[in-house]
């Protein structure tokens, strides 16, 4: 299969390369901002237009990238909400609107959510809406994607990786190394579900 | 009661106000785009903050307004799904985010969902993206509000009195009057829950 991973230098990308690549009959494109194989800025459409005319057609779409607004509900701004719902949200809902028409039949799309769209933490209004719209948004897809084309959505609780720089927001979450939430995204691409959120170390 | 009805006109709206003065100590400030007491534009911040200039204090806030974007997700672009992202989604959150500061203790914030949040349809994509978002905000939400104030979500199945124009979009649904949808408000207002989302007619 051919797959393309945007965020694949992230903590979670980095991870879900190398679970694929134990595949040996998997290619993976290697798509990020700033380094990779190829890049792709999301926010653009002719950034996403660009990225998949250098692919060509392939088989799995994959994101694991997007930032969200963190800030106190009590202070918080419709252009600080608008962060999380232009980047992680937006940003990823476009790579698989576009993408949906590079897929071969029968691929797939699978992007990235995360626990507090199910378990709000403080300062996470904003993670908690994208989140929970993503779960949404690949709910109703599942449902008129064409061609036998599957869409899923991971939603991982806090990375080992992550736990020094944000485990004191997350107070009584267990963490999940990022390998274990790699083999979600490898369900995802090599499985038969379609409209599911693939909820990992809950 | 000192209560703000966003979308005091609209079909849900006129029945919303209606319930609600059926208590003789509720006070309801009709706001409208374009009719009512007041006007609002709430994509504009200066005209949300020029509503609360207008009414003062109030002890509830009430939206029952937005559009979204409509149209099969193989056509899909992101410009499209930015439609509902910055109306019904946005739009409720910068009345709830701006409201919560004119709010006196106790008071509460109930917003507008629908049933495609949790049953697409076709065409529906943005749609349940949009009210899956609504329903991770209030729950977010209701962990971070100050002073005693709460905030629902009322999700509504297709309203009896839209079904001449929506009815074909919704094949095998039942359908609701508003009046009894207004109900949820009410139960939202003058009852103690937050964080929830009150379906009716699912």
């Amino acid at each position: 299969m051919k797959i393309v991973v945007v965020g694949a230098s992230g903590t979670l990308g980095r991870a879900v390369v190398a679970e694929l690549e134990k595949n040996a009959e998997n290619t993976v494109f290697r798509v990020g901002h700033s380094q990779g194989d190829m890049r792709v800025d999301l926010s653009d459409e002719a950034s996403v237009d660009a990225l998949f005319a250098q692919t060509g057609k392939v088989d799995a779409i994959i994101a694991t990238t997007g930032n969200v607004f963190f800030g106190p509900l009590s202070e918080m701004t419709a252009e600080d909400f608008t962060l999380g719902l232009q980047d992680k949200l937006l940003g990823q809902v476009r790579l698989a609107l576009k993408g949906q028409h590079f897929l071969n039949d029968g691929g797939s799309i699978t992007l990235t959510s995360g626990i507090i769209a199910d378990e709000p933490i403080g300062q996470g209004v904003n993670a908690t809406s994208v989140n929970a719209a993503l779960a949404g948004f690949v709910k109703a897809a599942a449902c008129e994607l064409q061609r036998g084309i599957r869409i899923n959505l991971v939603s991982p609780t806090l990375l080992t990786e992550s736990e020094a720089v944000y485990g004191p927001f997350f107070p009584g979450f267990e963490s999940v190394p990022a390998a274990r939430v790699a083999l979600a995204f490898r369900r995802s691409v090599e499985g038969v579900q379609s409209g599911q959120v693939l909820k990992v170390g809950y």
